[in-house]
């Protein structure tokens, strides 16, 4: 990895652990064991190399989603994919939890790729449950429940400090969808 | 308001919007208008103050999920009754917040109220749910599904800079609930 991977990665890790506002550029540093002035010739400062670090897990996380909605069956099989892949639960989502940093949502740039992240997969959801459930429910309103039931999960298995709760979750969002699920190749 | 209530309340409020690591004793102070002596003299530090505080949110989130519970109906409208009361969407839940803030779940005290009321809460949900569904469904794995649906609303929302989204989630998760309520009555 070159130094400004490094810094970026540093930074990932730092902002998923403890959040913007406590992610100093001195803790990047350490982290990533790039200098002061070194991180400054490649950022010219925190909010520059968070943006950086927020693009790349916006980008990773719709990378891995695309893997999970790819995965060969019927749309309903492949937003069960999604729902049911290896997660780091406890650790929560490094996307969601930045909409609880002020800094982050007061910030219109940082922001930005948090909100269009949340479009983006809403948008995806809303199509396969169309194709899965067809006009047995609403699409439009059950796609954001389900993004919900992912991201309000970690809210639960962090505060339980176990995953089951989140998992459970899952199982109860993917039980209520099955029922609609009405013809076979859905 | 006595000293220690005015304490309590800026703390409330600083910890809602700013989270633990970015609530200081300096700035409760000021929010409060307590001098520092005055509230050493009330509280041993931060975490006592904050426990304070998170045990008083914790017993207002239950109140106010109670008077919702309580509305009359069939177990379902009571479910609904809660899940469109009023909130301030945009400002996200006070007690699933916590969840992101490192400090807080690594201190056993201070998580202990977040893990008990999200324990309550959806514990008594899973017994509307079992009331409202009968065998429809797993009411133990809808409960934290639903739970979830609320807190991950906050995130969606916030994301979007609109509570439109949550509204939406919860359109979402009661239409899905809403083929499971077989009889009238439930």
């Amino acid at each position: 990895m070159d130094t400004r991977d490094r810094l970026i990665e540093s930074a990932r890790e730092l902002l998923w652990e403890r959040g913007y506002v406590g992610t100093s550029p001195k803790a990047i540093q350490a982290h990533s064991g790039v200098g002061q002035g070194s991180m400054y010739h490649h950022f010219t400062g925190k909010p520059d190399l968070a943006l950086a670090a927020i693009n790349r897990s916006a980008e990773e996380l719709r990378e891995r989603a695309e893997v999970a909605f790819a995965t060969p069956g019927t749309p309903f099989e492949r937003i069960t994919a999604y729902f049911r892949r290896e997660r780091e639960v406890l650790k929560g989502c490094p996307i969601g939890r930045l909409t609880q940093d002020p800094d982050v949502m007061a910030d219109p740039e940082l922001r930005k790729p948090v909100q269009e992240t949340f479009t983006w997969l809403t948008g995806r959801l809303a199509d396969l449950l169309a194709e899965a459930l067809e006009d047995t429910v609403d699409a439009h309103a059950t796609a954001p429940a389900l993004v919900a039931v992912l991201q309000g999960g970690y809210v639960l298995a962090r505060a339980a400090g176990s995953a089951d709760v989140h998992t459970r979750a899952v199982d109860g969002a993917l039980g209520l969808l099955a029922g609609y699920v009405a013809k076979e190749g859905n």
